[in-house]
């Protein structure tokens, strides 16, 4: 790390919650390098959106990584179990869903933490909530903080005596705060995506528990949804 | 995770150390899944000399993922960078070697920590060792146990109040130890791969940082040598 730019290493999924982070990350000064994992998940239009909004938020690189989670198996967003649907995000049922991806979080912030070294980068920023999170085990804050401890014994920034920061700035947000907060940073919705089940020309399906926890962030935050559902807003 | 069975998974290279903990495990009486990473090596020997060990230690499964770390780079195992060669073991400097791959242990775990979720597990284990590992932050102690409590905390057995065990047996046993316990536990070390720089042959280059601990670990051992190298034993 040369000067004074302090560089960070940016997850990026496409959705508005990492959307949000990068815009969070480049307000506080950082040189972002974003960082978006082509997983095995079933369709390409988030991967499209990561790139739009990496392009449109000003981060210095970009870099798409093909981890393929599907090797181990276990969730609907990776294997062939049908994503589950309803009428309404108060119909999300409690626990873990069939979406979550086993440890797919430690092993993102795993990559992220070897970039990090290549970068000589200190800090990591991620956009979970666990608020809107509907259970996921790696999103609270617990798993952050022991995250972090674990990433600074982890690596040479640690051997040195230099910890591993990592940001998760949207971690006590609800799904609206995130949306005034992203709003106010300039972030351009319409390129972000959520659903977990788009259509084949790519518009959001507005009924998987991504969709309707999206819909009803944009409602609550009074804020217009740009999103394109293809039968109209979800309720 | 049916009956009295206890599932782990083992991390297994197809070097002396993840042999040795395949047997350990095993002698404690795990069923073992051993997980073998494609990561972007410069050779096949190490991924060929996993399966003949999984085989011949009785593993229940092998599973050999992809993740390509050269795609972060930073590594002479996975970059174009020279692989450093001396001439004895007394030879290999201080500090972290370009060898060292930046979060490697920490993505492998991560990896790990899925397998077990989808297994139905809550014991990994580990080959490292932090005596002969010349300098890798990600083989101390310190870093596993913070990787143990952090993977307790990421996964659905954490929120079922079941932590994850992390089992390092060989943590701080010398190389000669090493091979002493697994000469006692029937470990067929003719079969095991060390050598970061093989020959297009897969004969050991006899120089490498790992050739050369391995070599003085026999030594030391009083345990002959199984490894065939380029231009005999080196000293």
């Amino acid at each position: 790390m040369t000067g004074t730019v302090r560089r960070a290493v940016v997850l990026l999924s496409g959705g508005l919650d990492s959307a949000t982070t990068l815009a969070i990350a480049r307000t506080e000064g950082f040189e972002a390098h974003a960082l978006t994992f082509r997983y095995g998940q079933r369709h390409e239009a988030e991967l499209r959106a990561a790139a739009e909004v990496a392009a449109a938020l000003g981060a210095t690189s970009q870099r798409e990584v093909v981890v393929d989670l599907g090797q181990v198996g276990g969730s609907a967003l990776t294997a062939d179990i049908p994503v589950p649907k309803h009428r309404s995000a108060a119909d999300i049922g409690e626990g873990i869903p069939v979406t979550y991806v086993p440890a797919r979080n430690t092993i993102f912030l795993a990559f992220a933490l070897a970039w990090c070294e290549v970068l000589g980068a200190r800090d990591i920023f991620i956009g979970v909530n666990a608020l809107d999170y509907s259970g996921y085990p790696d999103c609270r804050p617990e798993f952050i903080a022991a995250f972090e401890r674990m990433a600074s014994l982890a690596t040479r920034a640690g051997l040195e005596g230099n910890g591993i920061v990592i940001h998760a700035p949207l971690i006590h947000l609800s799904k609206a705060d995130i949306i005034r907060r992203g709003q106010s940073l300039g972030v351009d919705f319409g390129l972000t995506h959520s659903c977990y089940d788009p259509a084949p020309n790519g518009l959001a399906c507005g009924a998987c528990d991504a969709c309707l926890l999206r819909a009803r962030g944009f409602r609550e935050a009074g804020v217009p949804d740009p999103t394109r559902y293809v039968e109209g807003l979800p309720t």
